[in-house]
């Protein structure tokens, strides 16, 4: 084994833990977003195919996805976005730099998203036209995000 | 090239298909409950630091901490858990075969988990005392279903 110098052994104590500490709360920030993102596109599935008339409607079944996909909402925030998290600096990630560029923004295009999603859980058990009138902000509201702030495939 | 029999072929073109989106469900449902057990672990953390006095008691974030945590929690449903999706069938599962053999009780331990983290959101932004006698049955009911639906690390 080749000797340490003094000072990259202090280093390497002081400072890994933390580094590694920033890297797995990193890691579970992107797993937990993804979780949403994909968990909320699943109930959007559900509540687009009755919008698009490809699924009858079902006005149980809107409920609940309705209900899922505002709990969801409610729960994305700017703090699922650590800096360190954009597209190239971590796995797996599709975030974009201006993310960070524009913090205000993306936090207002959250909050706008999760007032649609709030919309969308007092329209879709209604009636087919109530939930197609809050699919209309929804997807715009998910659209103008992901535009400006996640890399196109 | 073999001939392929025209029985195969068939199989093949008709059921495979299915047999993707089967499988590319599994995979959503398994990232999507992942994904919600790291951001309530990720909330979990936070109200269990102040429930042991390791963090000093803030009422704004005990109270957004409980809030993020009941959302998730009312999302996580046995919907997440298909059939297929258990440990050894899928990547990534840690779901015991328990789940599909005792579907009730799989429920119903789900069902007290989103009761203890209501009572949590209701008594988080209260006082100290408050937080940490919810704690306990949050703690209790995190552990009763993983001790019997999840495999051991």
């Amino acid at each position: 084994m080749r000797p340490i110098p003094a000072l990259a052994l202090t280093f390497s104590l002081v400072a890994l833990p933390a580094l590694a500490q920033d890297a797995r709360q990193i890691e579970r920030m992107i797993e937990g977003r993804h979780g949403l993102m994909t968990l909320m596109a699943y109930e959007l599935g559900k509540l687009g195919g009755m919008a698009k008339e490809e699924t009858p409607y079902d006005a149980e079944v809107a409920g609940d996805a309705a209900s899922n996909l505002s709990a969801l909402a409610s729960v994305l925030s700017p703090e699922l976005f650590p800096k360190g998290s954009a597209v190239g600096e971590a796995e797996d990630s599709e975030a974009l730099p201006a993310i960070w560029e524009k913090p205000d923004d993306f936090a207002q295009k959250i909050s706008d998203m999760e007032e649609a999603a709030a919309k969308m859980q007092a329209a879709a058990g209604t009636d087919l036209a109530s939930l197609q009138g809050a699919m209309r902000d929804l997807g715009a509201g998910c659209g103008s995000c992901h535009e400006t702030y996640r890399q196109k495939d």
